[in-house]
C-alpha cells in the first residue's frame, strides 16, 4: 500500500463518518432560495457559505486560512484561502445562486426543501451547483481532520452570477488577479452518465444571452384590427424565422461560423470514447429522435462541438385559459447561443444586430443579459490526469473525459485568461434535472464526490513535481 | 311637429329625468366581473340583468311580459319579452360576459370599479357590451314611463359566452327558434368614430379561434441540449411562418380565399363615405403606418372585408426577468381567423389542420376555442334605414352606414340563420379600448345612445307597414 493509499483510505473514513454532518450542511444550504434572477436569499446564501468556509479556517490545523466576501457592482464572490504543505495551488470555482424553480406545479417536492426519497435529495440547485460546494467544502474539512493539515494551497471563489451569465465575474477576475492565481482549477459541474460512469468536462461552451422585443402599437387591441394594424407578434415570428434553417438548423446569420474550431483527431478519439445513452435519453425525454435524427459519433460531436441558437422563452399578448381575441402591443423571445472556441460572443452579438437589420428587422430592440467565452484544457495537462487517475481509484472505473461540456460557464475569465488549465467534474446524475423540475443528486454520490475531492487535492499536491514539470 | 316627434320629446325627458338611475344600473353591472373565459361572476351578472329585465316586467304597464334563464351546456341565456301595440317585433342581442382585465398594470383606475372621471366611465366591459345592454333596458323602461306602454313586442336575448366565441348559443339558438323569431335585430356593439360620427354597421365577420400547441420533450431541459434535442418554440415559430407571406401578409393556407366574396358596388359606396380617421389612430396607437402601407379606400376595404390571420398570443419557456437557460418542453400560439361572407369557419379550420400536415406539422395540436360564421344584411332593410333616420334626429347627423364591422359575432345564428336582418349601434367611441387597458364610455353617448334605442323602437314600429313591405 502506497503512502497516498494510506492516506486516502484515513480521509475516506474520516467521510463516512461525518456523512451526516455534510448532507446536513447541504440541506440548509439548498433551503436558501438563492435565486439570481429574482434577487432572492442571495445575502443569505452567501453569508451561510462564508460561515462553512470560516468555521474551516478555525479548524484544528495551526495554519488557519482567510475568508472574506469580495464586493461587486452584483452580488458579492465569496473567497477563500487555506494554506498547505505542497507549492502547488489548487482553485475551486462554484457559484451559490441557482435557476428559477418555476414552473412549481411540476415539482414533486417542494424545490427549496432539500427532502431526501429513496437516497436521492431533490432541490434546485442541488446538483448546479450545491452539491459541488458542500462536496469541496466537506473533502478539505475531511482532509483537515485527518490530517491535521492540508496538502497544497487551497483557493475557493464562490460567485453569486453564474446563473445569470457571471455578469460581474469577469470584473472581480479583472480586480483580483492575484486571487485567480492557480496551477489547477476544479471546475464547477459534473455528473455520471446513464450507466453510471463519472464524467470528466475539460470545457464549455460561451454563451450570448440576448432577449429580442419587438413593438407594435403603443397598446393592446381588439384584435379586429389585425386588418390593418402591424402584429409585433407576427413581426418577431418572421424575425426570428431567418435566424435559422427550418430543414438543416443551421444558423443563418452571416459569419456565425466563421470562428469555429473544427474538432482534431484527438478530439474524435475522446468523443469515440465518451458514452451517450441515447435510448435511455429518448426514453426519459418521450422524445422520438433527436434533431435531425443525429446518432452515435455524430449526436456526440454535435452535443459537444456545435454552436447552437435555441429559443428560451416567447412571450406575447394572451396566455391565460381560453381565447382572448387581442392583437398584442409587444412580443419578446429570449434567446441563447451556446459558442464553442473561438466563437466571441461581442462579435455574435455584434453579427446577431447587423443581421436583423439587413433582414428589416433594425427596429427590434436586442437586450444583451450575458456574454461569456468559450474555453478548452488540453488532456494531457497535470490536473486533467490527476482528476482522472483519482476517479479511477474512487469509483473503481476509468471515468469518460470529455473536449467540452455542453454548457457553459465563466472558465476563461477565471482559467484561461491567467493560464490555469481547468476540468470539471462533480456529484450530479444522468437525470439531475438541472435547470428544470425535480432537480436532485444521489446522496451516494455526493459522498463519493466528497472523497474524490479529498483525493484530487492529495493526488495534484505531488504529481508530476519530481519531473519539474507542471 | 308629427306624432312621433311629439313622443320623442315625451320619452327624451324621461331619459334625461331619471339619467342618474340608469348610469347607477350600468356602475352596478360593471363592477361584477363576468370574465367568462376564466369563469368569474357569471352567475352574479346574469341575475343582475335578470332584476333589471324583472323589474320592467312589473313596472306601470298593463301587460308586463316574461323573463327567464334559460340554461345551455355553458352559461345561461338571459331571455325576456315584452309586448307591444304594433304587429313588430324588435329583437336586441347583448351579451353580459366580459374579455379578462388583463394586463392589469395598465389600467388608471380599477377594470371593476366603473369610475368616471370627466364625463368618461372606466370599465372592463363598459363598451363591450354592458353599456349597450342597459342603453337598451333604460330605453325600454323610459318608453314604458313616458307612454305607460311599448310601441312593438321587444325581445331581449344576453348571452354569457360571447367573448369566448358563443361556444354554446348555437345550442341555443337551435332549441329556442321561437324565442328568436323578429322582423329586425339591434346587435350588440358601435362606436362613433374619431370626429364623434356615429357609426352603423350592417354586419359582422365570422371568427375561428384555435390554439396551436408544439411539444417538445417530456419537461423543460437546461438549454445546453439545444444542440441535439428539439425545441419545440422553434417548430412553432417555423410552423406559423408557413401560415403568412411576411412580404405581402397574405394567408399561404391553400383555398383560404377561395370563398370570398369581394366588395359591390355598393358596398365601395359605403366604404367611400365611412370615415377612418387614419393620422389620429396612428397618433393613438404611435405607429408610423398601417400594415403594408394601406391608406385610404384600400384601407377600408381591408379593414371591413379582408379575412385575417391574427396571433393573439405566444406562450413558451422563460418569461420572466433576466435570463433563464432552458429548453422548452412546450410552445403555444393562440390565433384568430377573422372570416368575411361566404368563409366557412368549420371550412378553413380542416384546410389550416391540413396545411399543417401538408408542411410536416401535423404532430401540433390545434384546439378550437371558438368558431362563428360571417353575416352581413342589406343596407336596404327597414331596420337599417329606421336606424339611420333615428340616428340622424338623435345626433343632428348622419350616420355612417357601414357593410360590416372588422369585428366577430353570432349574428349568423341569432339572424340570418332565421332570415332576420341585423343593424348593430352603439354607445361606445373611437377610444374605447374594448379588449384592451382603460376600456370606456363617455356618459353622454351612453344617454344618447338610450334615446337612440327609444326612437328605433317607436319608429320600426310603424315605418314602411302602411306599404306592406316590412
Amino acid at each position: 500500500m502506497t503512502d497516498l493509499d494510506q492516506r486516502l483510505g484515513d480521509v475516506f473514513r474520516v467521510v463516512d463518518d461525518h456523512r451526516d454532518l455534510y448532507v446536513q450542511w447541504l440541506q440548509e444550504l439548498c433551503r436558501i432560495p438563492s435565486v439570481a434572477a429574482q434577487n432572492r436569499g442571495m445575502e443569505e446564501a452567501a453569508q451561510q457559505v462564508r460561515r462553512y468556509l470560516e468555521a474551516l479556517a478555525a479548524g484544528p490545523a495551526e495554519a488557519g486560512g482567510t475568508v472574506q466576501l469580495v464586493p461587486t457592482s452584483g452580488f458579492p464572490v465569496v473567497y477563500a484561502e487555506f494554506p498547505g504543505t505542497s507549492p502547488r495551488t489548487l482553485l475551486f470555482y462554484n457559484h451559490y445562486d441557482v435557476q428559477p424553480e418555476d414552473p412549481v406545479e411540476l415539482w414533486h417536492y417542494p424545490p427549496f426543501g432539500a427532502e431526501i426519497h429513496d437516497g436521492v435529495m431533490y432541490a434546485r440547485g442541488v446538483a448546479d451547483n450545491k452539491g459541488n460546494l458542500i462536496a469541496r467544502i466537506a473533502a478539505v474539512h475531511a482532509l483537515k481532520q485527518a490530517l491535521g493539515e492540508l496538502p497544497l494551497r487551497v483557493k475557493f471563489v464562490a460567485e453569486g452570477e453564474e446563473e445569470i451569465g457571471s455578469v460581474h465575474l469577469p470584473e472581480f477576475c479583472r480586480n483580483h488577479p492575484d486571487l485567480l492565481q492557480a496551477d489547477g482549477c476544479i471546475w464547477e459541474f459534473g455528473y455520471k452518465d446513464a450507466e453510471g460512469r463519472l464524467q470528466v468536462y475539460l470545457g464549455v461552451k460561451g454563451i450570448l444571452y440576448v432577449e429580442l422585443v419587438c413593438r407594435g402599437a403603443s397598446q393592446d387591441l381588439h384584435s379586429a384590427n389585425a386588418a390593418i394594424v402591424p402584429n409585433p407578434a407576427w413581426r418577431l415570428v418572421q424575425a426570428l424565422n431567418t435566424l435559422k434553417d427550418p430543414a438543416t438548423g443551421r444558423v443563418q446569420i452571416d459569419g456565425f461560423y466563421d470562428d469555429v474550431e473544427p474538432p482534431t483527431e484527438q478530439d474524435e478519439a475522446m468523443l469515440a470514447q465518451m458514452t451517450y445513452s441515447e435510448e435511455a435519453m429518448k426514453q426519459r425525454l418521450k422524445i422520438p429522435a433527436f434533431v435531425n435524427g443525429v446518432t452515435g459519433q455524430d449526436l456526440k460531436r454535435q452535443l459537444v462541438f456545435s454552436p447552437t441558437c435555441n429559443i428560451c422563452g416567447l412571450t406575447s399578448g394572451y396566455q391565460g385559459e381560453g381565447s382572448k381575441t387581442v392583437l398584442p402591443s409587444v412580443a419578446r423571445a429570449k434567446l441563447d447561443f451556446r459558442l464553442v472556441p473561438r466563437q466571441d460572443p461581442h462579435k455574435i452579438l455584434a453579427q446577431l444586430k447587423e443581421h436583423l437589420r439587413k433582414h428589416g428587422y433594425g427596429d427590434i430592440e436586442v437586450i444583451e443579459w450575458g456574454l461569456e467565452h468559450p474555453a478548452r484544457t488540453r488532456p494531457g495537462e497535470t490536473i486533467a490526469r490527476s482528476v482522472a487517475a483519482m476517479a479511477e481509484k474512487v469509483y473503481g472505473q476509468a471515468p469518460n473525459v470529455l473536449p467540452s461540456s455542453a454548457g457553459t460557464g465563466p472558465m476563461y475569465e477565471v482559467c484561461h485568461r491567467f493560464g490555469t488549465p481547468a476540468v470539471s467534474v462533480g456529484v450530479g446524475n444522468f437525470a439531475s434535472n438541472n435547470h428544470a423540475p425535480n432537480e436532485n443528486i444521489r446522496v451516494e454520490d455526493f459522498v463519493q464526490g466528497i472523497k474524490l475531492m479529498a483525493a484530487v487535492m492529495l493526488d495534484f499536491a505531488q504529481r508530476d513535481l519530481d519531473l519539474g514539470t507542471r
